[in-house]
């Protein structure tokens, strides 16, 4: 009809179902860790009047916003990232009980160039706490994000830490005290690990320039563990706090038995400037290349945008569609959902009913059970219509079967098969086979 | 900090954790039945070329669409429905095995006046066959409405069919052949539980003039039972195959034990023009004032928008909000899972590190646990937070009890307290107590 061509947006993509379905998997065990630590899902509309998107991410963020009049010609925008509309939620529905522990897995659209695993729209996964101060809330951020790598089969990984009142005392000591330039430099050291120390120096050449004394300082700074920290590499009245709730993160961390999975590292600065002290992002040790899948900190201030409260927040953000990747390319991402795992021919004409009424039965004992949609067809073709829906186990249901209230089940991987199998057998048997195939893979 | 006045725009709505906690465990629910059926999850952008939905919808629908250009000057529309951005995938992903079956949970946007239950962002939940014309893909998207309902607990339902060719039938024997008028005549016959006969009558009267005998055909219909119908009521050779499919279905059903939540009703005729043959809406029967939770049909041709190939096709569509609220009104909403479970105090800053451990430890039975994030309050302080966190048991975990390696338990609903619980032993009671209180409830 139509000489519409089928397409997205650049910057778009579907996802279909064999992404989509483990994709959903996971999510679904996240958020049950979510769960387990008392945060409570929250969703907030798409579209939000373009002035309270405005103005958060300064004049390069407000650029990539997907920004129009609506037809009551209002100024409307639609989301950018997860944290303003929180931001927004705590500011009007004030009776909302502090500590607010929510988790939020939703899209976000920016308009940037696309590029590999860059999209224009990409969901965001953010567990967040709000209006606590205490240090116990910045290690509950990190105990979920380590819970959540644990519950989906990773088990190599590093939390590298720090604290930002670190950063601001080697700061101070370097005598930098604007804040455009902090955050040039904070930029800088933040690429150690991809570029090294040289890197580092040669950057940082090209903004201020440094004595021997300072470089020296920075290179001590980066090199080394906290507990060498002293005043000649920051000034401990500004970093000492930093440095105490480092040692105290970490105790807690071993009175926990999961003390390998963190790592105090000075060069995490992490790009966004409303951090305030504790700073965190998380590698895959084995893929150190995908970057960090999981990062965040403690930002008080930020949340009180629409509030005269004071509201400190501490948070940890997932990539989802990074993190699916490691998942895939570590070889532990679930068996996938969007497959059957039985597939029920239809003999012909005649038996439908009957096929019908084993599938129900089937799918009563919870298995996933695909229906086979043309009945007229050669028995031959719809094996090859079970192998291709990526189903374990086929079953025949003829005349000779539903006469004695049978079935005949065939396994597609090995050819083995079960003739004559009561009804209410046959769960059992698929069981087995569907646990094996487990086992293999 | 900022002016701006913390707000959602008009028809759109936040979901906070209290309304969101129950609706993401019903949609993973009905997820979890869609993949018993052996539908696979989709998503498509929020975002299409606006070529891609304009059109589809008559002028009416344009009308409504967030329709803009973006940075690059590209005409985009934020998408109005889940049907057509199915459309475009099976137009562009030719590569898709068919039957295709696909569920689709996600918002869609609409320019409509708010109201009452209506948003300009609500949640669609689709699922559907396409490629496939047998009665089976139409019988199994009717199971599957069954099996959703009452997975969600939900025991009293009707789903009342109807197919489109039976009132085609009707259509010839009137002598209506203009496809505008077919659908004014149908649109007043859907009417007929709201209405009456009465109403049904004087509205078709502002439309057509229909003789006596015309007007007795049609009551004679609306009241009467497929198998009364006739030549006199109906054109056979146009409603025949439609009477014989609803006999085949109800069949089924029969087969399955599910024959009595299906009733053919013979004024359902569906809004939606695309509609060809079997048609079906879901009624709570004790909530028949909210409408249908759940309908869909056949509706062959419409899916070829973008594709030369054919496109049969059947779905079924949840209506997300009305059936939660529904589920709400009838009290078989599961327990929420917003609210924790376990409330951990924390005796003082000294215990901290031990209030973590225990915490972890519970968390790792699989309950919810939340700790208490504010170490210096008093005790009494801690257990009103606790009660207002809406958990079951509190926690004390002072110096005597870790001295001992265990806790004191105290259950809030009845004040009965265990002290001196190893913290092994823990999660029993604990579990005993929220079995019991989900009894309660």
């Amino acid at each position: 009809m139509s000489q519409v061509k089928p397409q997205v947006l650049k910057g778009f993509r579907d996802y279909l179902p064999e992404v989509m379905a483990p994709r959903e998997q996971m999510l679904n065990t996240v958020a049950t860790v979510f769960r387990s630590f008392g945060f409570a899902p929250l969703a907030t509309p798409a579209l939000e009047y373009a002035e309270v998107i405005l103005g958060k991410y300064g004049a390069e963020g407000d650029k990539l916003l997907y920004r129009f009049r609506d037809n009551g010609d209002r100024d409307v925008a639609l989301r950018y990232d997860l944290t303003v509309p929180l931001a927004r939620v705590m500011g009007q529905h004030k009776h909302l009980l502090k500590p607010f522990r929510r988790y939020q897995i939703a899209p976000v659209w920016r308009a940037e160039k696309p590029g590999k695993g860059r999209f224009r729209e990409f969901s965001q996964c953010d567990v967040d706490i709000v209006g606590s101060s205490s240090l116990l809330a910045d290690f509950e951020c990190m105990q979920v994000g380590v819970a959540v790598l644990k519950s989906l089969g990773v088990t190599k990984f590093v939390m590298r830490i720090n604290d930002r009142r670190v950063l601001d005392g080697l700061m101070a000591r370097l005598g930098v005290t604007t804040t455009d330039l902090k955050h040039e430099i904070l930029r800088s050291i933040d690429k150690l690990p991809k570029v090294g120390w040289d890197g580092v120096r040669d950057e940082l050449a090209t903004k201020i320039e440094f004595n021997a004394s300072q470089l020296a300082a920075i290179r001590k700074f980066l090199n080394g563990d906290i507990s060498a920290l002293d005043d000649s590499v920051v000034d401990m009245e500004v970093a000492g706090p930093g440095i105490e709730s480092l040692n105290t993160l970490l105790s807690w961390a071993d009175e926990l038995g999961i003390r390998s999975y963190f790592e105090v590292d000075l060069s995490i600065a992490r790009g966004l400037d409303y951090y305030t002290s504790t700073i965190y992002e998380t590698f895959l040790t084995e893929l150190p290349e995908f970057g960090s899948v999981m990062s965040g900190g403690r930002y008080d201030g930020l949340l009180s945008l629409f509030s005269k409260d004071d509201m400190p927040a501490v948070g940890i953000s997932l990539g989802v569609d990074r993190l699916l990747a490691g998942l895939q390319e570590l070889g532990v991402l679930p068996e996938s959902e969007a497959a059957p795992q039985v597939f029920v021919t239809v003999f012909d004409n005649s038996m439908e009913a009957y096929s019908i009424r084993v599938a129900s039965v089937l799918r009563s004992y919870g298995l996933r059970v695909q229906l086979h949609l043309q009945p007229g067809q050669k028995l031959g073709k719809q094996f090859k219509a079970a192998a291709r829906s990526g189903a374990n186990a086929v079953v025949i249901a003829g005349p000779d079967e539903m006469a004695s209230d049978c079935i005949s089940l065939k396994r597609l991987s090995t050819g083995e098969q079960h003739d004559g199998v009561a009804l209410e057998s046959a769960a059992k048997v698929l069981s087995t086979w569907l646990t094996d195939s487990d086992e293999d893979t």
